[in-house]
């Protein structure tokens, strides 16, 4: 691993958890944020991560968040971006407020992130920057707007990035996860368990990806389960 | 034309007012709504469409907008949302304000606007859904992180809206308006005049969008001079 | 319409038909091309449409056809390339004979077809050069192979035909028809004749592409039902 | 590594021999198979790679090939296609012979190769079918149709292969190359050695994609230097 120390934004579903677990095995340094960190903290105490509160989508807070992480000397030359939002329904019955609330955490929190993320990393020429998507990152469902505005808004950030940043050095990737995560609140069928994603499967995914020398970079990077209609 | 009456979002450009000027000589009332009205008043009065103020991000205005159109017996069964907003640079410089303007204004506009204007549309079954989307749309430029965030969020609005209310009788159509739009402001070369896109020309394929019958809809279409590189 | 003689090959569909009858009612002069003619005998002499014998997978037949054209003084400045052939089933089931005749009359021949048509139209500086593409242009479903891989050739031949012969003032379009055709074969549900595409709004489409001034082209263009998934 | 035993078509590519490389180290069985053997038999002798003569666009050849495997007890359960013949240059310029034989090569055999594949994957309900595209697999660049042609036939035959088959156990996977692949004959700047794809890079990359467990498939795989356009 080219890496030495990862922040996890987003940090509490399983994915962040077996990605946190992979990387403090590959001996790298790990951070999480969360708006709240109270969950993570049997995780943390368990495995040596360290957790920071942090709104994602407030200026303040990631500023913070990134002062707070070079003052504990946990500067990330990795940086996850998970956080989502999304709030379902017919048009008619969605609330605004909620509508701009998918905005800002699924994809202004990421602009935010990265901002403060690769001000430390263009210096030294490198880095990488994982935004997590989903498959309402390239279809916008029927009844689902919001989300599919954030993840769509998101995937364009991605790409910017990805074309500003790679030839700085900086290794941007967007992963378009496409079905169901398992988890313990979302338990996959006992007869078909990999009929799910598993999160261990896609951590190792992106630790790969985090591993791919610069000459042969992936940006976009798609998984889904073998029975997923796609 | 199956239409009565437009309304266009984001008037004053040379789109909007070629679009308008189509929809009047096709015999449709015609509302603008524009932030500032000012520079619409000539060709208002020229013209006879009507205007109102209105900041498409904001959601009192949005309600207002379309409350005066119906007390007005100008509720709109077109809707055209053009409103973009946009801000350029290397990502360190951006400043997150105008990151979350050009989301508020690109994308957020643009929900707020679909909403009043399908409460309406729904209980006849019928109405169009216009949104003007840019090669930014699909296509994330560097030191444009703004932009693509704010075009992606649109188009993945109208796909969504799209598979929501297609089958309820409203055509929803994304436009990707790849090249320069040529205005008084911004000529084309008088050598190579139709270099740029001519807004008479892309308000006739609106126009021609507008009149396909639901047996055969287009949902995205792409318009580009003939010399656009893409 | 600035366009004076089509010819569509593959004709016999109900798209073509639609088509021919459009352009005659525009006053241009249509040459139907087929394998076989027999079947457009009746609609040739009652429109007056021209018909010739030709195999589009063979380029000794597509050199001839063209010859033909030019002797009658039909040489064409629009060109249409509607033929398709397919074979469905599991891979396994899959005759090889018929893969490559899928690939044969499905994309090669759209290449026999424009080269032809190019060497005519490029010392005028003008002409059109439409490809009927299918929701397999842009998916490739299971257990239709051989069709993805023919509309999908088909669609990068038209992508880089695009790119090479726009800036030489030939308009390249690929039409996408996400849906069934309605024909008499193939009737729609009476309650819901256009839950099926009728091949009129189709052609009333590909007509308005050919009207497109150059600086405001479309490339692809989509066409689908209201209540098609999509 | 779940597989043992690996086909790698169109072998002799930088790509195939570092592919192999990643095999043999990681215990499997390798069988290279390619129009012409000479060139691959001091690879052979070095490594222990077992090659195969085979025009993979020819029926006989293939069907031929996969029955010497079988009796070499050399069956693959990971097939690798990276076959491709390109003609490039203005359209009326191009041989539609060689445009026959690009499709022949790049595509069909892509098929013919699949098929024998799965005859013999499909009763045991596992097995991996990897296909090597390029940038021209998803855009169809000016002055190379052929190539386009073929590549996005490729694509559509993957995609197809993918939906139809992943639910029957067997990992399809397509890999967008886009970039130079550096080489002997294609050395990159010394000064920039890793501005060209390094093949060992891409290899360890199919090799991890060959890894995933079943939860987690990716079937488009991009990979690009840090520093290209895209």
């Amino acid at each position: 691993m080219p890496f030495k120390s990862a922040l996890i934004v987003g940090a509490g579903s399983g994915l962040s958890a077996s990605l946190a677990k992979l990387m403090l095995k590959d001996g790298m340094q790990v951070a999480l944020a969360a708006r709240s960190t109270t969950k993570l903290k049997e995780f943390a105490d368990l495995t040596g991560a360290r957790t920071f509160e942090c709104d994602a989508a407030q200026v303040y807070d990631v500023e913070k968040l990134f002062g707070d992480l070079d003052a504990a000397r946990l500067t990330p030359d990795v940086v996850v971006y998970n956080p989502s939002y999304r709030v379902r329904g017919p048009l008619l019955e969605l609330d605004p407020a909620e509508v701009e609330k998918t905005l800002a955490i699924t994809a202004f929190g990421g602009f935010l992130v990265a901002q403060q993320a690769v001000q430390r990393m263009l210096p030294k020429g490198e880095g990488a920057l994982l935004f997590t998507g989903a498959s309402a990152s390239v279809k916008g469902y029927a009844q689902s707007a919001p989300f599919a505005m954030g993840k769509f808004a998101l995937r364009g950030l991605a790409q910017s990035l990805a074309r500003e940043l790679g030839p700085q050095g900086i290794h941007v990737a967007h992963f378009v996860i496409d079905g169901g995560i398992r988890s313990t609140r979302r338990p996959p069928d006992p007869d078909k368990p990999d009929a799910m994603l598993d999160p261990d499967a896609i951590a190792e995914t992106y630790m790969q990806t985090l591993k791919q020398p610069r000459s042969a970079w992936s940006f976009e990077v798609e998984l889904r389960p073998w029975v997923e209609k796609f």
